[in-house]
């Protein structure tokens, strides 16, 4: 783990245990890509899958993002999971609850067609525990259009606080509520596309 | 609008409305801050708030975040909302609804006590409308060690999807379901604080 990219700001918040941030990996489902060009940063939302210590990305393979990433230039990855507003009695204390992972790593591509299928299914996974059995699988054409790209998870770090507001003595007398609102990204009940004219029941991995 | 910050993959999902990126950025609650520093990308995942056409930020005036920002570089800012997993029948047509701003810019310094109050009512009130009346407002010293900045809403750009996955004809006879799954951060019943021993009634504009 290289110093460079340790947390710089409440280091007391920081982690660099790698069950952690796979934890987080796993549960989040998309980040954000930073890159530089030119010294301009650029900040792609993505989703991805993770593979033992890896990240995995998909895209076409003539998308800006596929073709800079895998020239293997710099790239930092983070994904926040919002877990509530914490409002102390002032807002110099209040903050956010949340786990965040950042990754900084550069980009391979993923070449063979067998590891591009196990990406496609891991991604597929990630999105819909049980999906990758009940779809019609990536034929040829597809996986050959697909770019797959990997970063090794090495130089990375986790953030996250969780709890009550921490509040100086002086504040606690003040006649203001305080505590958490819990945040919480919820899936919805399934909702039918209108092409599915033949009236496929919703499948079991999905309503849960 | 500069050409290099226009939307590159799928132009048919980008907008350059700005009133459309203004209700996104009024939706979401963080989002992500990208700068380089030697051509290594660092991606901060921030609380911003909204004044007219500013995104606004606050953070110690001792933090990177703040030196570095401060200086002038440009700046990547994306936020993106996620409203739904979007299952086709493959994975190769599979997708996410979501909404996303991307603000390419520099960030400025906001120096007076009064616009930096402002800004701190900004933020305040992004996190939950009605509590800077019913708050410990920020005092002179806490003002003085907050250091607030803020990038001109001018160089963006908005991508979203929404609907129904689009498959080919080919698939549509697949027997397997299609549709959407609806994503949504929603916002728990609030937890009043171990602190708060005086058990000040969780307030109105908490239980909506």
């Amino acid at each position: 783990m290289n110093d460079q990219f340790k947390v710089k700001r409440s280091p007391e918040l920081a982690s660099y245990d790698l069950q952690t941030a796979f934890k987080i990996l796993d549960e989040s489902l998309i980040g954000h890509v930073a890159f530089c060009m030119d010294q301009v940063p650029y900040n792609i939302p993505m989703i991805y899958a993770r593979k033992e210590d890896n990240l995995i990305f998909h895209s076409s393979i003539k998308s800006r993002f596929h073709k800079v990433l895998s020239s293997g230039i710099p790239v930092c990855f983070t994904t926040t999971l919002l877990d509530g507003i914490v409002l102390a009695r002032s807002p110099f204390h209040s903050s956010m609850n949340y786990r965040s992972v950042m990754v900084f790593g550069n980009a391979m591509e993923i070449d063979s067609d067998r590891e591009k299928m196990e990406a496609s299914q891991l991604i597929t996974e990630k999105m819909v525990r049980g999906r990758w059995q009940d779809c019609r699988q990536p034929d040829r054409d597809e996986l050959k259009v697909t770019g797959f790209l990997k970063i090794h998870i090495d130089n990375f770090s986790v953030k996250s606080r969780s709890g009550d507001p921490v509040e100086p003595s002086k504040d606690v007398n003040e006649k203001y509520w305080s505590g958490v609102i819990p945040l919480n990204l919820t899936r919805g009940q399934p909702v039918t596309s209108r092409l599915d004219s033949e009236k496929i029941d919703v499948p079991e991995y999905l309503r849960e």
